[in-house]
């Protein structure tokens, strides 16, 4: 069964972009190797991207670090949008419903993981009961407001199982999702 | 020079309270052994609390574990507060301004540490360049909405400087500030 996990870099006080979903806080933390972070997109089979963060902010932008982990990333990556683009990106699917993105990228993924980037997406597969895992690295910022590793308004009580932590070259903690959130279809 | 530090026990994705100021969902995370907060503890010779944080709920009212560090808190609290209550409580002592509550802690404290409890407190000491490190604990829980570590409208981007990482019992994050808000008087 391919898993699905939802891996992001984070400031201390839980924000994955500032807002207006700025990135530019994050070039910092960039940059030099982190073996975590490579054992992690080894695990990887394909990308489940949100709209907001593949049409978002890059810190890496026109270099060669641009894209998901660094620039590194060469697998397949489904964008979920209601809004796919005219002309086709090279090694991009877009899919319209989270199912149906889902469905796409646990096939591309084969035996590896199916990792989600961008909280929208990552709220949705829990709330569908869709999430196992979460990898943050935490940047040593805090960025005070913006986009948060996870919103639900009115709040959630997620119990997690603590999987890892590795303090470095940045502090990075995996979890399991132990229970299913409201609405799971477990 | 007494250094001051905000330390909290948060949730992964940066809540240190649910919705309404709740803190049942901490009780689960708390009660066994935690020598890295016995330790802070140890370094710690005063308190300065926030109102909403004293007059808030508290995961072990009503037992003997009651209050700042499990109920094993002994020494000197003072409670930042604009209505401070009309019979005295042992131990605390109410000021109704942050230069006047710091103070009074700096001098309470000593050679040792001032902690901040609340998150409020803790943007106000951070945004007069007063605070000097941060000290999370991360339970394995989502918490999706509520009151975070730190929250200024707006967004920020204070610095931080990762001083050590200990994964058990909780992964604990100790940092540093590094450089002052904007603001500060420093």
């Amino acid at each position: 069964m391919t898993r699905i996990l939802y891996s992001a870099t984070m400031s201390l006080d839980g924000y994955i972009a500032g807002p207006g979903g700025d990135m530019s806080w994050l070039a910092e933390h960039l940059g030099g190797p982190n073996p975590v972070a490579e054992d992690l997109m080894g695990r990887i089979g394909a990308l489940l991207v949100g709209a907001r963060s593949f049409h978002g902010d890059d810190p890496n932008r026109g270099t060669d670090r641009e894209g998901a982990f660094g620039g590194a990333w060469t697998g397949p990556s489904f964008v979920l949008t209601h809004r796919p683009p005219a002309t086709p990106v090279p090694g991009v699917t877009f899919v319209t419903d989270l199912d149906s993105g889902l469905a796409a990228a646990r096939a591309a993924a084969g035996d590896r993981c199916v990792n989600i980037i961008g909280a929208d997406v990552a709220a949705q597969c829990l709330a569908a009961g869709q999430l196992d895992e979460i990898v943050v690295f935490i940047a040593p910022v805090l960025l005070g407001d913006g986009v948060r590793l996870f919103h639900r308004p009115g709040g959630a009580q997620v119990r997690l199982e603590q999987l890892a932590v590795t303090p470095e070259p940045v502090p990075c903690l995996s979890l399991r999702v132990r229970q299913p959130a409201a609405g799971s279809q477990h």
